[in-house]
């Protein structure tokens, strides 16, 4: 493992250090001859030049930075493990930013503080604005997961799924397997909470077309989306609200959820069903395992990873919105036997 | 371990200071004799200059690396979020690499590929020899996480736990609580897989001091430290070996060895009871709530970064052992009613 230096290349092509720098740098006035010569000793020895005035001159550094809110989430953590394996195929390496959905650090990450030392930002958002968008004057290229931020065109690639259609779809198994008392957790009290919004539309869109009643008293806001939250929210609605199902607005919520109703000495599917968002895979091996939206994680990071290669080669000017799709994994928290 | 500044290169090349910038930063006005010299130098220090001109006046760039081998893993996904909140107050960037825990992948980590980019590196290797780090002549500061390399000195920083006396305490625990039938779900069948070697001494250890006879055919191996491995691995327990407990070497096994206990009716902790390591979020919420180990992590994270900061601050050469205190989660998965 003694990595090679550029004098080990010079003596094995047999020329000076200096014409080696240049093949390295890609002078002119080396002989075609001398630069085949250099480069298969480059490729005997894995040489692997990494002089900054060479990365400078290509204007490339072969990083690329990913920002979310929080590695904790397990969405996100799998989310950031399919972003590192389609920028690995691409020979990129990420670094990865937590934001905590803090406005002021989200608005750091779009300020190109390190862009001296990124290609470009994959970002996923929370608290940031339109405005804040807007005065975005770096020219790092940036896509965008997750909402769409603000109404008007977006200057940004942007990789998403629909998430009314999601919501909506989630509920209406629900009432399709005979509910009627659905509860909904994860409303957000904040100014900024645009996936819980588009979530709630779904889930009132469901309700409105099963014609099962909409309870405000069934929608349990919380602070954040966090094992924690789920657990005590649920219990806030299994003391006011007696639902027989609930449509949490992610795994970790659902989670929660369902151990307060197991504590409590509920019967899931049977006295509650439980319904999540985002399939991590502690949901696979829950008890009961737990249904969920699942959104195709490893083709959202693909088609972020794809964007900012097309962006780096100079691509399209014309701003790309990708939605990827969906699907709904029914397994034990929401299947009574004898229903179909 | 002291890395290369401007002024080495200068005085090597015997050139100024401003001399040597100008070839760095790849300025005209410099005669090739001169930047021959400034580049002999520069090979012969393995210099690596830093990609602003700001941080090559500082000599930093503010970036450090943390190489695990997955964030799927919560336990990792938990360090990185504490080192990333650890480096934060130290208003550093966190650069964060996944190895897969593949040796030659975490060979490259340690070639110094990327050392331009970064001012040091936190590594927690799992297939790295003793071998690879002593071949390592990069001189980017290195602290390592997870479990020793090798047996001689070793000239780096290291993190870890000490996981043969925290092993034994979690199987003591169940052995105090009258299990006979102790299981162990974890040991891997490769060269390189020190975690779980030393989690099984002090499993034997425990046993040993229990007066509990060891029962090979209660030991039982994974390929993986997954929830699917814990799943398949209880199964196979369950079908050979009739435990009244199960120590897992992880969390995530132990997640999965529940889930298939209470697939196949058994109750827990009543007929057999499960014990983790890692205390990661899920095991909290999961029901019954898992007993644990529980490494500090935010300690872990701390110290690492502590260790690093006082390398890039010149710091003593002598490399640093710190060991990190753990405790013994007691939760629902080890808790039966009369038992005190």
């Amino acid at each position: 493992m003694v990595r090679p230096r550029l004098k080990d290349v010079a003596e094995l092509a047999g020329v000076s250090i200096k014409t080696v720098s240049n093949v390295v740098n890609d002078y002119p006035h080396v002989s075609e001859e001398t630069r085949a010569r250099v480069e298969a000793a480059i490729a005997e020895l894995s040489y692997r030049p990494n002089l900054s005035a060479r990365s400078l001159r290509a204007g490339r550094s072969g990083v690329v930075a990913l920002a979310v809110p929080d590695l904790d989430n397990p969405y996100f953590a799998e989310l950031a493990t399919n972003v590192i394996e389609a920028a690995d195929r691409r020979g990129w390496t990420v670094l990865i930013d937590q934001t905590q959905g803090d406005r002021a650090k989200e608005r750091v990450v779009i300020s190109g503080i390190r862009d001296h030392l990124i290609d470009g930002l994959l970002f996923s958002p929370l608290a940031l604005t339109g405005k804040d968008l807007a005065g975005r004057d770096e020219r790092t290229p940036m896509v965008l997961l997750g909402e769409r931020i603000g109404t008007g065109r977006s200057p940004y690639d942007h990789v998403g799924i629909d998430n009314v259609a999601a919501a909506r779809a989630a509920t209406l198994h629900l009432a399709e397997r005979g509910r009627r008392r659905i509860a909904a957790i994860g409303v957000q009290r904040t100014a900024v909470a645009a996936t819980g919004r588009l979530r709630l539309k779904g889930y009132r869109q469901a309700l409105a077309e099963a014609g099962v009643p909409a309870d405000p008293s069934l929608v349990a806001p919380v602070a954040r989306w966090g094992r924690a939250d789920g657990a005590e929210a649920m219990s806030r609605l299994l003391d006011s609200g007696a639902p027989d199902a609930v449509f949490c607005f992610n795994d970790t919520l659902a989670l929660g959820a369902l151990r307060t109703l197991l504590k409590r000495g509920y019967e899931v599917p049977g006295d509650v069903m439980v319904m999540g968002f985002d399939d991590i895979q502690d949901g696979r091996f829950a008890t009961p395992t737990l249904s969920t939206v699942a959104p195709d994680k490893a083709l959202i990071a693909q088609s972020a990873v794809d964007l900012l290669a097309e962006r780096l080669g100079g691509g399209t000017d014309k701003a790309h919105e990708v939605c990827v799709p969906h699907r709904l994994a029914f397994r034990e928290s929401t299947d009574l036997p004898g229903i179909t």
